[in-house]
């Protein structure tokens, strides 16, 4: 067993990341950090408020086990101490914390701190793992023993596993998406206000669609000579917020270089990933895409839990009429689990059994 | 003051209807007609169920000149006692019976049954109300005293006046759109249900999506020798269901022939139909199209009833960087006041006032 | 392993028992049945619309297993060919066939049909599973070989649990209860509209105030000579449905025959039912009665699937200053899960091994 | 005209009070006032965040009136500049602001800092408009020329006016009342959480019940020799949030001294307030409270703006059961009219020409 810290153990992913990892065959955690408000507390006591209420928003119940650990200050960790770190702090912190702890550990990232880095690749299961190599890059660069691994934007996660077949088999030239996104994505304090969320949408979020147009280019580039080619096909993303809690649904128009049917489109989407090595590890979905007939489906509340969150399902695949070689279609994945901890997590298994070829 | 019957009276467009009409100055709602079921009973009885609750569904009160009125049988109704009739069926009914009252009368319609008729214009205020000549074509081609004009489908109005001032200006040469409606297009019986809206979205409407893509082409087409030629350009179109109780919201993207930048779009669109004679009209809003500079709009609850739901507002004007001559935005409308009872009832009043110089 | 047959499998809650019975270690559903309309389909067929669309509610996936099982129809069925028949029928369906069904083999049955018939337990596990004599009652009256045992209001289910501790320690004089039920106890067809369940509450359920004034009284009562004899308090409900998916509260204010402070009340929930028979069966929850410390809770999202929705959660429990020894608190059921499928099949499973002692 | 200061008026109620204030007869708003991070900056600046968005939330669009109006500190503020003050802020702040403004002017205000002071009033419309003579002790009492005149909790409010009648006709002996609170009620920073409100209620508002169960006492007791004395009726209450932007509904239990049937409770109610001096104000309603025969009325969202927000709608009224005289009923009003600004202000039309006689 490995033995695993979990950084920013109090907030909405750092709890995911403890159900995650409850009873995971190769981590242990056997820390926890958070802020220096938390510092000092039993975990139970940094997640119990004032009045005794337990400010717990996973939708499993809290791990037993953690209860009683100790929480470090995130700022004062020895990452020597553990094996790996699962990082799951704001960007602001996260650019102080983790060169700290990769300079001695891998450091999985839910945080945006490094996705843009040069030497730094975005990884997604099912997708690049290829490019884990350029965490040999990151380290000679910066002299780390360790390394930062980030996970996607959330909206990226599913759009970029529905991409990658088509890319591998037709080529893709254009992306136009625009994400109708749940609001779990915005965390807890303060989040999404309830006056947006009923009888209501709100059409923008905040750096959003940056992420979405550049992060995807990224992660479906090429590696070559210790660098990072992204992929030759642009985006133009627009981004919204709905009244749903979980799965982010992203309808998507796209061209495609060699022509292809919305059936060619299913077939290649369905046999995804089938042979990859990703398929083994723990936190791997029975299928990475499900595609569906339904035309009334992907739904978020019926299809987010989908291979326990890491299934991206598809839909509605059909001709785009007005782009050249146009298809369409709608793709939802689970933002807060393939789209957070579990996402972070599958990468991973990953790297300490693929890459690290530690377990 | 015209003489007009209120068909379909009973249900949510029909009495979206009597609310807009109850203190119209020209128009005095002397007949109301609906299916058989509700005929032979006061408006009052034809809207009470048998436990004594009103099933009644617009925001503002049932007018009370009207609770007392008889509500006759459609089949039955002598379209000759009146001077105008709005029908507010549904497309099966009103293929039947629209064409029986407009061998007498004008009909204005929000059904779809003539829409997609060769010699029947769909009109739109501030958009294409020259195309009202064609309503001539159609009563020669049927030997008509009166004739049908349609209103467009709900989505599709709010996308039409948006594009209009462009295609004027910069010409269009494709559009992408993904439309995010409210449930109350759907009616009420069935509608949708409850089910389907709480923590989800429903990623299809049967039928709506075809009806986005040709719509906009015939509106925005030209009138010559007595047909209409679509517009140039094409539509794909994604319609959605969200939980919204009125307004819909529609993402678009588009190419225009001639570049067009965010702020002369923005331009033209706020400038857009200041002098077209709808203006003058009782149901006309003081602004066509509004554009807000706030990232965070249009929201539905807050900006659908801008002119008092006769407005469109449109967003987030800026560049798209996938399509030539790229813009995309976001605009919302009133689906069930421009998109229905009310846009109809703007058309009524261009016809009877330019067209028939009744008033 | 018994053979049964599940009537009604089109249905939400038909669709409920399939899930639960999926992997019953003592039942194997041999027979489906539906009205006339699924006849003659497999169960396929039968949920599968005319535009391909699976008609499936349940949250968990529709089980392989019966996909391809043949629908009977329900009027057809030989009750003969299994040992036990769950009926998830309409009330007007179930006074028909659960009788003829019942002249044969046990009927456990999630209608409201018999619940009101003198000879007739209404069974709730953790309860009232001594009312099961009353079924020798009814068969010796009715002449059958089998019986029908229906399962209580979805309403009553958690508010009974919740009171048989304080009903069996300090006594019930007076109960008040307002519920705020979800949406998926109206079923699918037409179900709660959506245009009702967005920014708003319906302030009434026809029907439901008066089964949940009589039932609690009828299940909490006493068998004695072959008669129930109702409890001896009185209670005034008031019944609304909120905009949640799944799960009731109720808010409860009663008043105990003996004193009863809020932490004694606790104590004898918390201790509710640990040494009665029902609590080794399959369907048995770790904790009948679940009592949370949290001011702000229960919550149906984060406490209805507690017990996998076979626990009641109790909160707030406190003192009621304005009834004599008044007590008040918040109680929250799973309805489609305690209050529905789950709870009839808990049901049977303590007939079938405790009363018939078959298993 | 009377010169007005609204203090707070970058927050959501002040916010309304300016909207309510735009065209008021007798109110000419000269001043606006905010903390001091506001200070400084025009209207329009105060409440435009730095992406450029407007920081609104009252439905109706900003006065343009007030967009370039200078925002002055609160603590700063000189009251003796206006005639009067509304004062829409925080109890906090409230505590601090409202004796330096009171001390030479009347403040009408919303928060709670001062509702509970033994030589204050609480003040209701239609309600309990004699006991502005108290404003006379806390005047001399404290030594202010002006005074503070507090509004109830919003949940009070509709509550107290729907006990009214039936205290004048039938006495009341004791309440029993479960509120479902709209969120608009907790403030936009942090407000209530998007996640709380989908799929889900929230049982407890911290402080709620206590203001719901001491209130109506206060505000429905006698004055005598310089003191209220508190109604001789009691008040159990349980106050929950539910997904409704506006209007709170009251499910209502009572006791009346004398028996009351719900066919005279419905009378008194109906007559309620025609003949006191307020029906003549510009806030007035038309009727103080609508009693519904619907069953499923009120509805928030059908019927929060009766009367524009200020009529309280009272439905389902019937014969309670278990209590002695029992009577139930379900009330609705507009938690940010009637309940807040618009209920102030209604207050302050009185106190200007009823109390002060200054119009």
């Amino acid at each position: 067993m490995l033995r695993v810290a979990v950084v920013g153990a109090t907030g909405v992913v750092g709890q995911q990341f403890l159900v995650g990892l409850e009873n995971h065959p190769w981590f242990s955690v056997t820390k926890l950090a958070a802020s220096s408000r938390s510092a000092g507390k039993s975990y139970r006591e940094s997640i119990t408020d004032k009045g005794g209420a337990l400010r717990w928003w996973a939708s499993a119940e809290p791990p037993a086990a953690y209860m009683d650990l100790f929480v470090e200050d995130a700022s004062l960790l020895d990452p020597s101490s553990v094996d790996l770190i699962f990082s799951a702090v704001e960007a602001d912190a996260a650019k102080e914390l983790e060169p700290v702890y990769a300079a001695k550990v891998p450091v999985i990232s839910t945080a945006s701190a490094f996705r843009y880095e040069s030497d730094t690749p975005i990884l997604v299961g099912g997708v690049n793992m290829d490019h884990a190599v350029m965490l040999a890059v990151q380290q000679r660069r910066r002299g780390w023993k360790g390394f930062v691994a980030p996970k996607p934007n959330c909206t990226t996660a599913g759009l970029v596993i529905s991409l990658k077949p088509l890319l591998d088999h037709f080529g893709v030239k254009t992306v136009l998406m625009t994400s109708m996104q749940a609001i779990s994505g915005a965390g807890r304090t303060p989040g999404v206000p309830g006056l947006d969320m009923i009888d209501n949408l709100i059409p923008y979020i905040p750096g959003e669609e940056a992420k979405a147009e550049a992060e995807p280019r990224k992660i479906l580039g090429a590696v070559a000579d210790g660098e990072i080619l992204p992929a030759g096909f642009a985006v133009s993303a627009t981004c919204t917020r709905v009244p749903v809690i979980d799965g982010h649904t992203v309808i998507v128009s796209l061209s495609t270089e060699k022509p292809c049917t919305p059936d060619e489109a299913a077939a290649v989407m369905m046999q995804h990933g089938k042979d990859c090595p990703e398929t083994k590890l723990p936190s791997a979905p029975a299928e990475f895409i499900h595609v569906t007939q339904d035309p009334f489906r992907p739904q978020p509340r019926l299809d987010r839990d989908r291979g326990d969150g890491m299934t991206t399902t598809v839909g509605r695949l059909r001709v785009d009429p007005v782009l050249p070689n146009g298809l369409k279609y709608i793709c939802l994945s689970h933002n807060t689990k393939l789209g957070a901890a579990k996402g972070a997590m599958f990468t991973a298994e990953y790297l300490v059994k693929e890459y690290l070829r530690w377990v």
